[in-house]
């Protein structure tokens, strides 16, 4: 099988991690019968600055037409508001409808307690609709932005948790070392503040994990304000936690938080048949360029990517060679307090697959 | 000086800890030269339950006719919707116009690493204002909630947050220990996503802080998901911290996981003149009734509402009694390790007044 990927680094240390992740993909062993073809795509500020747009048509275009996945860096945020400026990320999201945002955070050598859990985050609603106003009332200006969310996208993205439960228990029951026994879905909402939506994604969520191919998987539900409090102190309660759009971005960073650095951590976002790698990092200006980047966000991002679409023996190849370079523990780069270089890491990374 | 304080236990374990604030207050030492007067009130899902209102009007009509603070326990939220009902607290801070929730997270014994920071929550408007619709769709019913933002709630906020952190320096520089040398302000936002709203409450913040009188205090900003990120990893970095109200909310909670229990953590809802003090731990139904729930949260915001009623002589002789049962840390209560009573710890923090 032949895979097209498309490859957009936009901005900082995205130019030195996307690399990697191509480097990867070209190592894969002979037997996976894996073979890929790579196009070069811009988005970002960057990418803004030098053709008007963050994120432009021609990217989305190529991607649709062309491609069957996907990695995406990191854009850096302009420090001030920048007309026209908006965020290419969200916006892919919406365009190629990848509903879902799946990050995966899990110790290994690095955290205190263990921890093995997945949040998948609603990725194509809430405010990040962005329909937003500002209008001037008596006391100055006022603005508003509208949180929306839908029956439908609730009771997807709450499938999708169900299935990735169900999932990682299976991959338990053939022997996968997990901290958890049996498979958990945690609802987060704000249902006690906000009872019409929060309200909807909690029913609609609890209706599509009803269904009878989840009859095995617990279901608990938890207001965010709490779950934040619960993820820092029993972390290694969770196993996946599913969370509208915003609940859900800021409960990603918190759980990639317990794992010692966000250079660790993976992402997908996640379609029909399509998927985009993408590193929890962002464009981090303060180590760009010195050739430091922590690749293992992105080269777990690759792996998450081949699983979604369809390819779990190649993912898992991945997966088993960070591991063995995070478990020995010496070629590891500054932010897990080792010396080495982006270029150290993946070398050892692709000697190990 | 008299000072006549409204007591609203509301719900659970809120019922436990309200006497234990009673108690401290009338045991304050004479040469403080303050007598309180208590009057009950109600408020919480049992007050809903007798009377068919969560907030009865009485309630808010005394409290602003004859009150110069309050207690307010913690009220339970039902676990499915209820017609009707919707959170006490949150109505509170709008009809009173508590504009602002303050919650300090200091470690004493507790924490692995120092910290010693406030959170200033916006009180009153963000998606609290509850503005919400549902509609049915082609493809299912779609619900909307009003994220509202102003310039004025959002200038007046970091003012306080500026002033807080004006204050904390007094402090410091007249010998309060802290792990702190100078002032920092940090404006909490996703303007990178809300560039309305939350740039709104970004751009009135710092205009806010650009104040003369805030000329010594350094002044930073953090989106909100690499808060919580930053939050966990580097929580000793942070003095005041200002956010919307949704964001507060989370942040709040996730600052209170870092010094070890709920139990430890009080708040202030504030206003002009006047202020409620209500522990930030919720009404606890599992351990409701057993006499053991830690009364120190509680203790605290009996503190932090005196200062601000311009009692801080008041204050300090509450917060010491604290730390000094803290530090010596045998009478405490399960959530901390210990095996002591509510009751048990309430006599030492009296006896060490
Ligand atoms: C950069 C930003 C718009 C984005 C988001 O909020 O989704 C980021 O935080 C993420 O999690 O991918
Ligand atoms: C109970 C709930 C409505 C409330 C809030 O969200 O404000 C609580 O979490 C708090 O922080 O006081």
């Amino acid at each position: 099988r032949t895979l097209r990927i498309g490859l957009i680094p936009g901005d900082g240390i995205g130019k030195e991690v996307i690399p990697a992740g191509r480097r990867v993909l070209e190592a894969l062993p002979a037997y996976l019968k894996l073979k890929f073809e790579f196009v070069d795509l811009k988005a970002g500020f960057e990418a803004f600055e030098q053709t008007g747009a963050a994120l432009p048509e021609k990217t989305v275009d190529i991607l649709k037409a062309e491609c069957d996945g996907a990695l995406f860096g990191a854009v850096s945020s302009p420090t001030q508001a920048v007309k026209g400026y908006s965020s290419p990320i969200v916006a892919l999201r919406k365009k190629l409808d990848l509903y879902a945002n799946v990050r995966p955070v899990k110790s290994v050598m690095t955290a205190v307690k263990p921890i093995d859990m997945v949040i998948v985050r609603e990725n194509t609603e809430d405010l990040y609709v962005k329909e937003e106003k500002t209008y001037s009332g008596p006391e100055g200006k006022v603005a508003e932005a509208i949180k929306r969310i839908s029956e439908r996208a609730s009771f997807r993205i709450a499938t999708m948790a169900g299935d990735i439960a169900v999932r990682r228990q299976r991959l338990r029951e053939e022997g996968a070392s997990s901290i958890h026994k049996s498979p958990l879905v945690t609802v987060t909402h704000k249902s006690n503040v906000l009872s019409q939506t929060d309200g909807l994604f909690r029913a609609a969520s609890k209706s599509a994990l009803s269904a009878a191919r989840f009859n095995g998987v617990t279901v608990e539900e938890q207001i965010v304000d709490s779950m934040v409090y619960k993820l820092f102190r029993q972390p290694e309660d969770y196993d996946v936690i599913v969370a509208p759009n915003l609940y859900g971005d800021i409960l990603s960073d918190g759980a990639a938080a317990l794992v010692g650095s966000l250079g660790l951590v993976p992402s997908a976002n996640v379609g029909e048949g399509f998927a985009i790698g993408e590193p929890c990092h962002g464009s981090a200006p303060d180590i760009m360029g010195k050739g430091i980047a922590n690749p293992i966000a992105t080269l777990r991002s690759v792996a998450l990517m081949l699983e979604f679409l369809e390819e779990p023996a190649a993912a898992a190849k991945i997966y088993a060679a960070v591991d063995a370079n995070l478990e020995a523990g010496v070629l590891v780069t500054p932010d897990l307090g080792g010396t080495a270089t982006t270029e150290q890491v993946v070398e050892d990374i692709l000697n190990k697959l």
